[in-house]
């Protein structure tokens, strides 16, 4: 059976948000380059230095389970930066084309929330306390990330052209 | 240009968000079918109810837009789905199947949530009040049924078998 415990849906979803977090690293600068708003573009860069170390957190985190970390593809971060990518082919208006990144980025960082919400309960319950730990830590730094990105759009939104 | 004002930026996600909730129409009774927990399966089908009430919520919201609703793939539902059914795919003891099931969901209703509090945002700055209230309600039902799924998690969880 390939599901067979609790520790094996574990694995299973760490290898899920390890492939993830890698796809988001090639994502990342592509979102920081097209940003027009400075303020944005130096968002995305410093949640790129941050994922790239989450990566590592991720892969430490594989220790409790006693087996190799290991990415399995992530279709739903792929889709969502499918979307996040295709929006930057558009023909926008710069606050515009800010607004739309943002809107991409909220929904990554609530991909990642739920996810990690999810792994930090069964890290608990597993008496994986070295997983939980950093598992706990990435999940602080998603939640930050999304409050910042959400007050600056506060800021993007407005500077966005309402109507035609 | 084809984003130029905040207004296309609403229609472009209103179009998206429409063909997500349509998608998920078609993959909760999966859902509802393979869940083990009776409450589970329950949970699953009256949230199927309220998302087959919600496409036409959504419908509704395009007439501030001046636009005819229109269901524009979204990606990141489609990647989404496609990780919650192939779970159903698995060879998964029951407990775990269920427990995994619950992580897609909450995947699912984050990326709702997401979704929803951008498109509630821009309603209010474009004035489009209708919209903002049909949005509202159903970003409520969405944040409801997160909690609801996250209390269930709890008594899951513990009936999945923790190790081999």
């Amino acid at each position: 059976m390939a599901l067979e415990t609790l520790a094996d849906a574990f694995y299973h979803e760490l290898c899920d948000i390890y492939h993830a977090e890698k796809q988001l690293t090639k994502a990342l600068p592509k979102m920081a380059k097209h940003a027009t708003n400075p303020q944005l573009a130096e968002a995305f860069e410093m949640h790129l230095a941050e994922t790239q170390e989450q990566v590592l957190r991720v892969e430490a985190a594989f220790a409790d389970t006693g087996k190799a970390p290991k990415a399995k593809k992530c279709e739903a971060m792929a889709g969502l930066l499918e979307e996040a990518t295709s929006v930057l082919e558009e023909d926008a208006e710069p606050g515009v084309l800010d607004a739309l990144l943002i809107c991409a980025a909220q929904k990554v960082e609530h991909y990642e929330i739920a996810t990690y919400g999810t792994l930090c309960t069964w890290a608990q319950q597993l008496g994986y306390s070295e997983a939980k730990s950093l598992l706990d830590s990435i999940m602080a730094e998603e939640e930050a990330a999304d409050a910042k990105i959400t007050k600056l759009s506060r800021v993007i939104n407005k500077q966005a052209k309402v109507r035609a």
